[in-house]
This record gives C-alpha cells, sequence and structure tokens, in this order.
C-alpha cells in the first residue's frame, strides 16, 4: 500500500521512534481539537448504533446560516479529500488543467475519472505564484481547473483581481473550477481572498472548505463544498455511497461552528508563530517563499532535512516528491510556541551537523 | 438530493413524528453499540487533531489476527459501501451481472464506473433465491459479478455447493466476484456458508464485511473487504482518498473485536426474536419468505403498509422500489423482544384497520 506521501504520517514514524512526537508535516490548528467539539462528538457515539443523515440536514443548516447560504448550495463529505473525488466522478471531465506543485489528490481524483490532466508549471522565479500566465492555458474544450487558493504547499493566494479574471475565463469557456479554500480561514485576511460572496455568479464554480484543519479534527473527517449549482452537488451526492460523513462528524461539525473565542485566538496565534517561525529559518539561512497561511514553505540546505528529523522525533514535510519541485523544498505547519522553538532548534543541530 | 430510498432514514421519520422511533428499516444488532466499543472510540476522539492512519496498520493487524489472514489481504473502508465503490473504480468493468432484488449499491457503484450491468432477475416461484440458473449467465467476457449472501432484502443465503460453482466458473472465465458477506455472521451457521476459508484458491474473489450491521456501529462507518489479490486491493485504496477511515472507527473496530461475550448475546438473541417476529408475521397472514439472517422479508397486504406504520413512530422498509419485486413485499429488522411485540401489535391495528 503506498498511500504515505501526504504530511501527517505520525503512525510510520512512531514504529521507529518511541519517544513523543512534534508533527510539523500536517497544517492543523495547533490549538488542538475544541473541547465543546470532542464532547459533541462523545455525547454523539449513543446514536451510532443508527445509520448517519445522508442528507447531513443539521450541519448543512447551521453552516448555510452561517455563510448566509440556502443548505441547498452546501454538500458535506467525508473529509474535503472525499468530495474531490465526487466532483471528478460527477463531472467526468476529459481535459483538466492542474498547477504545480500544488495538493496531489486533485490529479489522483480525475485520474480514478479517466481524466487526463495536464499540468501549469508555477515558476521558481514567481516564487511558485500563480500568474497571469495560466489565463493562456484556459482555453474551450478545457473541462475542469482545479485551483488551490491559498495553495498547498507554498502558502500563497491567489490574487483576487487575477482569480476574478480566471473565473470569468472559465465561465466563458464552459470549464468548471475546483476552488480549493481549506486554507483560506488561515490567511489574514480571508474575506479578500474567499470567493463565497461571488459563489452565485459563477455557476461553474465549486468551492471546497474544510474543518479538519481549522478546527483540528482532521482524525474525524468533515469537509464541505460550496456551489451554486445545486443539481451537480446532487450527483455529487451520487458519486459514492449516501453515509459517508459520519455521526460524530456532523455532531463535531455542529459543534465546531459555535466556537468563536477559539477562532479568535486562532487568529491571533498563526501570524505570530508564523512570523516567528519565518524569522527562525531565515536566521538559520533556509529562505521562506509564500507562506501566508498556517504553514511555512522553505528551502533547506539539501533533500535530506526531514529524513534527519526524524530520529529527533519530528515530522517535516518533504516536498520533494511534488511535480513541479525537487530535493531541497520543505513545508513546516505554524504550531504552538514551545513546539516551534523546539522545531527551530532541531534544525540548528542538523544543520551544524549535530543531529 | 435523492438518497432517502434507502433503510435507516429516521432523519425524516423525525420530522413528522415527534416521539421516539422504532427502526425497524435498518438491519443492525438490536444489542446497540457494544460499551466498550463506545468507550474506544470516546477515548480515541483526543487524537483527533491527527489524520487518521491511512493504512488502518492497527486494525487490520487485530482482524488478520481474528481470521487467520495476513493484514495484505485486508482493506478496510469507510463502510462497506465505500468499498463497493472503491471496488468498481479499481476494476472499471465493462460488463457486470447483479441478480435481482439486491442491495442497491452494487449497481449505483458499477454504474459510477460507466459500467453495463445486466439484471438477473431471481424467481418469485423460487422464493427469490440464486439458483442453478445463474449459471447460465456467467459466460466469458462478464467481468464482475457481485453476489449478496445471505441476500438483502431476501435474507438468502447462497446454498455453499452453488456458490463454489458461480467461484469456479468465474475463475474460468476471469470474472471477478464481489461476495457481499455484511449479514453472514447473523446466520445460523455463518461457518457452512462464508467463504472466508477459501479466500486463497479464489484470486478473482472480494469479500466484502461490515462492523456496521453485527455491532452496531452505523454511525461511526467501518467495513472491510479481504481478497487474495493484493494488488487489487492497493488499487482500491488508491481509487478514493487516503484518509478515508476515521480515528473513531478505527479504535471502536478494535475494541468489537474483543467482544466475544455480545457475539455470544447475538447468536442467542436472533434465532429467538426471528422466530417470534416469523410466527407473529404469519399469524397475521403476512407470508415469510428466506429471512434467515437478521430480517425478515414478508409480503404484505398491500403497498401502504410502511406508510401507515409512520404515524405510529415504526420505520419499515418498503421494498416496493427494489428492482424486480413490486408492492406489498417489505423487510422489517430482527430487533428486541419489547419492540417485536409491539411492531407486531402496531401490524396488527394497521390490518384491522385502526392505524
Amino acid at each position: 500500500m503506498a498511500e504515505l506521501t501526504h504530511g501527517g504520517d505520525v503512525y510510520s514514524l512512531a514504529e521507529e521512534y518511541a519517544g513523543p512526537i512534534l508533527d510539523f508535516s500536517a497544517n492543523i490548528n495547533p490549538l488542538g481539537l475544541p473541547e465543546r467539539v470532542r464532547r459533541a462528538a462523545g455525547a454523539s457515539l449513543a446514536d451510532c448504533a443508527r445509520y448517519p443523515d445522508p442528507l447531513c440536514r443539521g450541519l448543512r443548516k447551521a453552516l448555510g446560516e452561517r455563510l448566509g447560504l440556502g443548505p441547498e448550495l452546501i454538500l458535506c463529505g467525508n473529509g474535503a479529500a472525499d468530495l474531490i473525488f465526487r466532483m471528478a466522478l460527477a463531472l467526468r471531465p476529459r481535459r483538466g488543467l492542474i498547477p504545480a506543485p500544488t495538493f496531489s489528490e486533485y490529479a489522483r481524483a480525475l485520474e480514478a475519472a479517466g481524466c487526463r490532466t495536464e499540468t501549469h508549471f508555477l515558476r521558481e522565479e514567481d516564487e511558485f505564484r500563480v500568474t497571469g500566465d495560466l489565463l493562456e492555458r484556459l482555453e474551450p474544450g478545457l473541462d475542469i481547473l482545479c485551483l488551490c487558493s491559498p495553495n498547498n504547499p507554498t502558502g500563497w493566494p491567489v490574487e483576487p483581481a487575477l482569480l476574478e479574471e480566471i473565473l470569468l475565463r472559465c465561465r466563458e469557456n464552459g470549464t468548471a473550477i475546483l476552488l480549493d479554500e481549506c486554507f483560506v480561514s488561515f490567511l489574514d485576511q480571508p474575506e479578500r481572498y474567499t470567493m463565497v460572496p461571488r459563489l452565485r455568479e459563477f455557476p461553474n464554480l465549486v468551492i471546497l472548505r474544510a474543518f479538519t484543519k481549522l478546527y483540528a479534527m482532521a482524525g474525524l473527517r468533515l469537509g464541505f463544498c460550496l456551489s451554486a449549482d445545486a443539481a451537480l452537488l446532487e450527483e455529487m451526492s451520487r458519486r459514492g455511497q449516501p453515509w459517508g460523513v459520519s455521526i460524530p462528524a456532523q455532531a463535531a461539525g455542529i459543534a465546531a461552528l459555535g466556537e468563536a473565542e477559539y477562532l479568535r485566538r486562532t487568529r491571533e496565534l498563526i501570524p505570530r508563530e508564523r512570523a516567528f517561525l519565518r524569522e527562525g529559518l531565515e536566521g538559520l539561512g533556509f529562505p521562506v517563499v509564500g507562506s501566508r497561511a498556517n504553514y511555512l514553505f522553505f528551502r533547506g540546505p539539501d533533500g535530506a532535512l526531514a529524513r534527519r528529523l526524524r530520529p529527533m522525533g519530528i515530522l517535516l514535510r518533504d516536498c520533494g516528491n511534488y511535480p513541479g519541485l525537487g530535493p531541497g523544498w520543505y513545508r513546516a505547519a505554524v504550531r504552538a510556541r514551545e513546539e516551534n522553538a523546539a522545531f527551530l532548534a532541531a534544525l540548528k543541530k542538523v544543520k551544524e551537523g549535530k543531529g
């Protein structure tokens, strides 16, 4: 089984390292699962002899109220990744375009749906930003564009003016867009970058969001997507099992939407710790690129950094296997101060050859 | 959204009926979620900021020990239904054969994979049993056969000698078999009907099992499948997201495997209550067919029985929408004595026109 190329695989490291593990490889809110969410998920276990509600009625209603959208524009999934596969299977695109580097599940999902995927390589001299060059690739006959903003692993959001041009071009051409906003809440100005308020203008747009990262509930699996094309969402709901979202995940999601204070603390912690980590990395001579979300994208001294941190119980995402990148690129999650300091100290040791 | 054709939809009934609901429409162990399983799932919530182990290593090891199989022959999924879709997407069959009536997700999954599905209609004069007639449909060029034993909704298992002939014919022809044994543990002699001990003889065989029904954890979503074709399982793991099985589901599964006493009580309760329900239904003049598992398949007075039970807070599976059946066929889960008695009393009321 070959599914261990992503971050967050503490399980493999636990087989070789007995102590506590510092996981910088998964981009998850360092505040951890909110206590209210844990309690709601725990209480819901009493109902788990039942099947989950296939329509996630309670959760979609709560989400709709939060976002100012009708529940018919919302589809929930077993994590955002579930929805990527459902979208690919519902649309059955023949030609898809994906920038590189980016999250690898888009390409896997399009491939699973039998779609031929073209790659738009972002350039190192642009710091791997999406630029106007992408517009030239948007031609009639392109069935789907997958765009991650802020991008994973670079942490660059697509600039709003450019994103609007992209959306317009795609609407003209009949190209569907999967816009992955799973990390948008970690930007300093999410409202400047999210396309949720523009949803109704672009029926070809599907916006992807996750509870996974923002509410640190990756183990519970919950994501959702938004589209003005309710028929597409219905088709997506049919392109997989009806009971994808578990009862604890639905309960956790509803509870998470009540977490105002947790979000306030998150919005305070992330920029502060991101700046601390950036300064530390640059101080070690590791150039940081992009990195506007809750993870730092940087260039290490060589391709062996992640491997050398493992015996110290630290997981770092080696980005060498992303198409469009090569050895020496890394992604580190923004965590709490103590962990970030330990991470920087470990990097220093490795750099000085003492790791 | 049109995903409400299955049993277990207590959520719709709750919108129109305020009292406690008796759910006879979902075939779930009436003993409910074992307390040890609930506790294990609850304790695992503390780890849920992490991603789940995509390889389900702990669970597959425990399952492998229980079944006497190497973990490489086991793939876990987000409920059995997840694995049906993954198998269809991994094999990409062009021609599939499915008996009718049966569980509808096989046809939905094959359709999602672009497969042309043929139906083998089981005959009412055979009480909808799978007979030797099926062998005549097994010809070269058939890519997949989906077989549910015991069948849902009839509760008939495929007789072992016939099943062996079917497996041999399919092996000869290069036809893959999805053998759904999700209800096999509720038969009086599971060991007589399961093909798990024969797994290695038939590399074209995938056996599907669920924790959902046996351990009453439908809301947690956990199923698994077994095959001697480890490469197919690996392909299935790629035909969907890597993190399909949540952390609580993995923890619950491991705990469930330690539930010997719960299984003993289940094996005592099901035959006793099945006989009680059968007698009651036949006493009302409703002929029972098949029904060797934890559900009763019977013919009601007309097609309105399920609808008339709803105002009494009782959910019954109306099988009128199964291909191969028509109005008047119903499926009722075997539940605990008090509920079964209440169910029979309600049926009596409806029959006497007092419902």
